[in-house]
C-alpha cells in the first residue's frame, strides 16, 4: 500500500512520537515494515526500536548490519540498549558489541551481566550524586557544570566518601532553598535502597507500597550504583500484570505478533497437559458406565456440575493469585479468608443445587436425579472453593508461580470430583 | 491477641510506614481492628486510610464520628480524600462535609462531581503556573516564598494570561539554568494536554505510550486546572490490569476483604450465567441421548472435546483481550492476526486430534471412534480459535469490557460445538 509516494509519507510522518511510529510499523504487513524504514531512513527516532514489540524487532534487526545495529544502540537509554542487545542470539550479540566503543561497550556488557528481570536491568547509571557538606550553590554549580546528566531526573542522592547513599534531597526542595543552606540539614534521610539483583517484581512492590518516584540501586557492598525511576517501573506492572492474565488463560507469553510455528509451540505445552487432565476425568466417568447406560440421563447431566465447580473453583482461584501476587493473602490471614471462600461457596452451592435439582427433576421426572445432582453440585462447589485457595497458595510456598499451574489443578480437581460425586451418588441410589 | 501491651505495640509501631501499616490493619480479625486504632491514637498517620482495602475502611469508619472523619480528610491528598469520601452513602457524606471548613469543602464537592474513573479524580490541583516572560530568577523566588507547595511535583507549567497551558519546565532544567534566563527560551512546548473527563484507563495510556512524568489537566476551555503525576498512575495500572484479570476469572471486584453476604452475591451472577450456558450444553447432548445409549463410550469420551475446544479458546481470547486493552489489535491487522490463530488453531488441532484418536481407538478398540473424535476435535479447536478473537472483538465494538462477557461466550460455543460435532458425527456413521 505504502509504496509510492514516499516523500509524501516522509513528510506527514516526520515529527511523529517515537511510540506512535513503532505501533505503526507493528500495524503494517512484516514484508513491508523494512522498505518503510529505508523510506524513513534518517529521520527514524532511535527510541522507536525501543518501542517496539520484541517478535517485530527480532525481525528488522535480523536483515540489519552489525555496525547499523551498533549506531542505533548507541543512541538508545542503557537500558533499552541492554532489551535490545539482549534479544540477539549470543554470536550476533558479540558481532554488535564489537562495533561499540570500549566505554560503552563495558557499562553494556555490564547491564547484559544482571539476571534478567533484575534491578540492575532497569537502572539508569546516570545520576546526581553530591557529599553532604556542600551547600545548595556548589550542587547548583556542579548541576550546570556536568553535560552528560539524565534527561529526567527528580532527586539528587547525597552520599558518604565511600559513595554509599545516605539521604536524597528532591530537585523541588533544593530549588526553594537559599545557596547557602547545606545539603545535610535538608536531605530527607529516609530512603528505600534496592539491591542490584532485586527481582524487578519485587522493586515494583516497594514503588506501589511507598509511592517511590525514584530509588537508589546498591550493590553488595551498600555502594550507590544506580537509580530506577518510576516511570521504569510502569512498564514493569503491565509486563507483570500482564504476565499473570496470560498465564491464567494458558499463554505462555504475549505471541500477538509472534510467528504461527512459534506460537503453536508456546501453545501446545498447555493443551497437552489438558487432554492428560481430560483423559484423566474420563476415566472417572468410564468407572461409571453401567450406571451410565441404565440411565442416560445422567450423561446427559454430568457435565454441568463439573463445569459450574470449575467456574467456582476459577473465581475463588482468580481472587487468591491476585491476593498473593499483591501480597495481601498472607499466612497470617489465610485461614479467616479460606473459612470465608468456604462459606461462600456453600451459600452458591446450595442456592445453585435448589435450581439445578429442580431443573433435573422437572426435565427427567425423576425426583432421585433432581436430589442426587443437588448434592453432587454444593460438594463440588464447596471443593471447588477450597481447592481455588489452597493450591495457589501451596504452589506460591514451593515458589511456583500460581498464575501458571492453578488452573490445571483446580479444574482437574472440580472436573473429577464433579463426575465421581454426581455418578458415583447415582450408583449407589439407582442401582 | 495483641491486647495487652499498648504501651510496647505503641513503641514498636511508632515510626512504620502507613502502607505497612495499613497492611497490619488488614490482616487483623475485624474485631481487632478499632481496639487497634484506638490504642494507637495520635500516632496514626492519616495516610494509613487511604492506603487500606475500600472494604477494611467502609468497615472502620462506620463507628467513628463525622467530627473524627472530617479531621482525617483534612489531612489526605485531595485525591485521597475524595476516594475515601466516595465510600460513604450520600447523607454520611453530607454529614461530613458539614464539618469541613467551607474553602476545602468547595474543593471536596468539585472532586466528587468528576466521574469515578476520571482525569478530575486522579489529579492534584495544587501546582505551580508561571508566566512565559518569567526569567528563572522570578520563578525560583515565587517557589521560595510560596507555602502551599505540593509535596512531590517534577514540571512547572507555564501558562498564558487566560491560565491556558504553552509549555513546561523541567525542574531539573530550571535548576541548571542562570537565573536571568527566560522561562520561554528553555520550556518544553510539546505537551500531551488532559481533559478533565478523560477516562483514567485513557489517562493511563498516555502515560506509558509517551512515558510521561506528569501531565497538565485542563477544563473545557482548555484552561489549567490540576496536574496528574506518575505516581498516581502506577495505581491506576494496576487497578485496570487487576480489572481485567478478576473479570476473566469471573469476579466483578476484588472481593478477598469483603463480607461473605456480598462476595457471595457478587459471584452469584457469573455462576447462574454459567448455569444456563451450561444447561444448554446438556440440552445439545440430550438430542443425542439415543446415540449415548447405543454407545456409552461416546459419554466417556465427550468431555474432553469440549474441554479442549474449551481451553484453545480461552487461549485466544486472552491474548486478543490483553492486545485490544493495549490497543495493539487494531482494525487495521484484525485479520492477519485472525489467520494466523486459525493456522495455529490448525496445526495444533491436527496434532491432538492424532493424539486422542488413538487413545480413544485403544481405549474402545474402535477405529470408527478414533475418526469421528479425531475430526471433532481439529473442528472444535479452529471454532475455538475463531469464537476467541470474534467474540472479544465484537464485544469490544460494542463498547462492552471484553474481559467481562468473553469466556462465557466462547466456552458456550466450545462446549455446544464439542459436543454436538462429535456425537453428531457418531450419530451419522455409527448409527
Amino acid at each position: 500500500i505504502e509504496r509510492e509516494d514516499a516523500a509524501l509519507i516522509y513528510e506527514r510522518l516526520a515529527d511523529w512520537h517515537s511510540a506512535d511510529m513503532a505501533d505503526l510499523i507493528e500495524q503494517l504487513k512484516p514484508k513491508l515494515r523494512l522498505p518503510f524504514l529505508q523510506i524513513m531512513g534518517e529521520r527514524v527516532d532511535p527510541d522507536v526500536y525501543s518501542d517496539l514489540d520484541e517478535n517485530v524487532r527480532e525481525h528488522l534487526v535480523d536483515d540489519m548490519e552489525p555496525a547499523e545495529i551498533a549506531a542505533f544502540l548507541n543512541e538508545l537509554e542503557l537500558d533499552d540498549a541492554v532489551d535490545v542487545l539482549e534479544s540477539f542470539e549470543e554470536d550476533e550479540q558479540r558481532e554488535v558489541l564489537k562495533e561499540i566503543p570500549a566505554d560503552e561497550r563495558v557499562v553494556l556488557q555490564e547491564g547484559l551481566s544482571y539476571g534478567e528481570d533484575s534491578a540492575g536491568r532497569l537502572m539508569q547509571r546516570n545520576l546526581i550524586a553530591v557529599p553532604e557538606y556542600w551547600d545548595i550553590g556548589q550542587t547548583i554549580d556542579y548541576m550546570r557544570d556536568t553535560d552528560d546528566l539524565p534527561d529526567e531526573f527528580y532527586e539528587i542522592f547525597v552520599v558518604d566518601p565511600r559513595h554509599h547513599p545516605i539521604g536524597t534531597l528532591s530537585l523541588n526542595r533544593a530549588m526553594r532553598s537559599k545557596r547557602q543552606v547545606l545539603v545535610r540539614d535538608i536531605m530527607d534521610t529516609e530512603q528505600k535502597l534496592i539491591p542490584v539483583d532485586m527481582d524487578q517484581e519485587e522493586v515494583a512492590y516497594l514503588f506501589q507500597q511507598y509511592r517511590l518516584a525514584s530509588a537508589a540501586v546498591v550493590n553488595e557492598d551498600g555502594a550507590l550504583i544506580g537509580v530506577i525511576t518510576v516511570d521504569d517501573i510502569v512498564d514493569v506492572i503491565s509486563e507483570e500484570a500482564e504476565e499473570d492474565i496470560l498465564r491464567l488463560g494458558g499463554v505462555s507469553e504475549d505471541d500477538l505478533f509472534g510467528s504461527v510455528m512459534s506460537t503453536t509451540r508456546a501453545r501446545f505445552l498447555w493443551l497437552f497437559v489438558n487432554l492428560l487432565t481430560a483423559i484423566a476425568a474420563s476415566v472417572a466417568i468410564g468407572l461409571f458406565d453401567a450406571t451410565m447406560e441404565a440411565i442416560i440421563a445422567l450423561a446427559v447431566l454430568m457435565p454441568i456440575v463439573a463445569s459450574m465447580g470449575g467456574n467456582a473453583g476459577t473465581q475463588t482461584l482468580t481472587v487468591a493469585v491476585r491476593a498473593l501476587a499483591t501480597k495481601e493473602l498472607t499466612a497470617g490471614n489465610m485461614l479467616r479468608i479460606l473459612s470465608k471462600e468456604t462459606m461462600v461457596a456453600f451459600l452458591n452451592g446450595s442456592i445453585f443445587a435448589v435450581l439445578i435439582g429442580i431443573v433435573a427433576w422437572l426435565w427427567f421426572s425423576s425426583l432421585n436425579i433432581g436430589l442426587i445432582i443437588a448434592l453432587a453440585m454444593i460438594v463440588n462447589i464447596i471443593v471447588a472453593a477450597v481447592a481455588g485457595m489452597i493450591v495457589p497458595v501451596t504452589l506460591d510456598r514451593m515458589k511456583i508461580d500460581p498464575a501458571i499451574a492453578s488452573s490445571v489443578f483446580v479444574t482437574t480437581v472440580t472436573d473429577i470430583v464433579g463426575f465421581v460425586a454426581f455418578l458415583g451418588l447415582a450408583t449407589i441410589v439407582l442401582l
